[in-house]
């Protein structure tokens, strides 16, 4: 990656993040009461991080020939949805740190911090209402429509995985976990802000489902790739705790490898630890279980999976982008792709 | 409160109640993952309430002139929100008991279910876009109006209602606990049921204020009463925990009320009670605070507040619904309201 390419990504996504950001902050209401809602919602969201999501759907929108201002509504809601999914997912998860500081139930408790995550749920709907004006009814429903299928397709996921952390389940193969990363990941955070983009773009102009594989390839790509920095990143610079999915028990595609590779007594002994609860999840034992997945291959496997659905989006690029003359955006979509797949932080 | 009175209520309650249930159901998407989110949110659903608020807005509808049916589905998205705002209260309160079962994370877990009310909260919103072939797309965006109001105000109400436990705030007065009260409980359950109701009806034609003084002093006159309930009721009947809000430390009418009567010894003792956590309130301890408050008379003290609030009820609903012509739906809802004042279970 040359410096001037990278310089250019980071300029144009500092942009998009700045229409975002203030989108966000000034759809929090300016009203009480401020201490046990808006204060930490308004701090939550002013370290909101790259912002992909928005960037992606106000870049297809502009690639696709539209104004990325008739996007930038949407665009907001789709971030707000996704912190909205943050405080509640930290909150399962019982996380402690998010972007290198406490999270919100760790800094306010669990009460204030499921409600504040019902409010930015409001909230991005709200956003989406908000779009009545400029879109006018129609398009404004198509993306309500949008988002509907979103947040159904993401708590289905986030169910499924919840599901197999509390029933202990150790017979989970890839193509399982490959669904739950389609629908708890890749649905709101790659496909439907490409959709939405190019719905507000063309005013319903285009079949979106053409944005389903590539999202769903570059989605899977980032997903192994999140989890392999978890295990294997520096705590600093990824901003969680280092491993915190063994001790949180998530059946990642490096466990689910190492579950079915493992022999009898290793096995054994990788169930009893997940059997337990998250307390009892030692951070010793963890790291046995991160070094037994190391010796196994696991790691390496993931890495070559993610590699694959990685190539693959490049692919499935050029077909969902192929019918629109190249422009700066189209470049900018195709950079998030590598900076998505290369990311080291 | 005569038998046949009574009968003819019940009845009338049950038949919307029937309509609700068909909606919430039919609403609750047929695929997986069932045990993990679908099969609990059907069985949560199934054994909802009477369901006061969806009747109110039918009938509502019909007392306005309006066919009740164009009302059915916004009313079954208000019960459908009550419930997920009842999935994410319990969670918030630690409560383990709801209409006489464990409530959805008492049996399913935390994580699941925040998740689970989020897609009641999702199936809520999916329910009003499904207003669009029968009410057309303005007025449908005028019943999403009413509904982003709703979520703001109940949200706020709660977030302070926990945000005094957890701060321990002893410096409340009767004013406070009103507002938190008419932002918690009165819009969504009674003012905006009666909005709606009467916004369909008459395709936005009549001023619709004319029911927010009707629904805060039916709302807190239902609120105290249930307050009081919960301290003195017989729990098989009630369906929750008894003093469960006392071990919670919930700033009700009669709490704030010892706090201001109490001596300073009793007090010191009280505030005691109340900056533990809610493990360290012992059972022994919340009956020396029931006790304290009986004798400080802040229980006939809250009696009387919610007398006087189901009267000036009795006279706004003469307000409210008095432009319209006297109709059996009319009677029904002057019957709610005798109802929820004078209920003991």
């Amino acid at each position: 990656m040359t410096r001037a390419w990278d310089e250019g990504l980071q300029a144009r996504l500092s942009s998009y993040r700045e229409t975002t950001l203030a989108g966000l902050l000034s759809a929090v209401p300016d009203r009480e009461p401020q201490p046990y809602l808006y204060a930490p919602l308004s701090a939550h969201l002013s370290r909101i991080g790259k912002s992909i999501r928005p960037a992606l759907c106000m870049a297809t929108c502009k690639a696709f020939g539209g104004d990325p201002a008739l996007a930038s509504k949407s665009a907001t809601a789709i971030e707000m949805l996704h912190n909205a999914f943050l405080v509640h997912d930290d909150v399962e998860d019982e996380s402690e740190l998010r972007r290198g500081l406490p999270t919100m139930h760790a800094e306010h408790g669990v009460p204030l911090a499921v409600n504040a995550g019902d409010m930015l749920n409001a909230l991005s709907i709200r956003l989406l209402r908000d779009n009545l004006p400029t879109l006018g009814p129609e398009l404004t429903w198509r993306v309500f429509d949008e988002f509907d299928h979103m947040m159904q397709e993401s708590l289905e996921g986030q169910a499924m995985e919840l599901g197999w952390v509390r029933d202990n389940r150790c017979d989970l193969t890839d193509r399982d976990y490959l669904q739950m990363v389609l629908k708890k990941t890749c649905w709101y955070s790659f496909i439907h802000p490409c959709r939405i983009g190019a719905l507000i773009a063309t005013r319903d102009g285009v079949a979106l489902d053409r944005f389903n594989r590539f999202g769903y390839f570059l989605g899977t790509a980032f997903q192994i790739q999140d989890d392999l920095l978890n295990l294997t990143g520096d705590e600093k610079r990824y901003g969680k705790e280092i491993a915190g999915d063994l001790v949180e028990g998530k059946r990642t595609l490096m466990l689910i490898h190492a579950l079915r590779h493992a022999g009898e007594r290793e096995a054994q002994r990788l169930r009893r630890f997940l059997e337990g609860s998250r307390s009892q999840r030692s951070a010793s034992e963890a790291r046995w279980v991160f070094h037994l997945m190391r010796s196994l291959g696991s790691l390496d496997y993931a890495r070559t999976v993610s590699k694959q659905f990685a190539g693959a989006t490049l692919y499935e690029f050029a077909q969902a982008f192929g019918g629109v003359p190249d422009s700066d955006e189209k470049a900018f979509v195709h950079q998030i792709i590598r900076y998505m797949v290369t990311r080291d932080v």
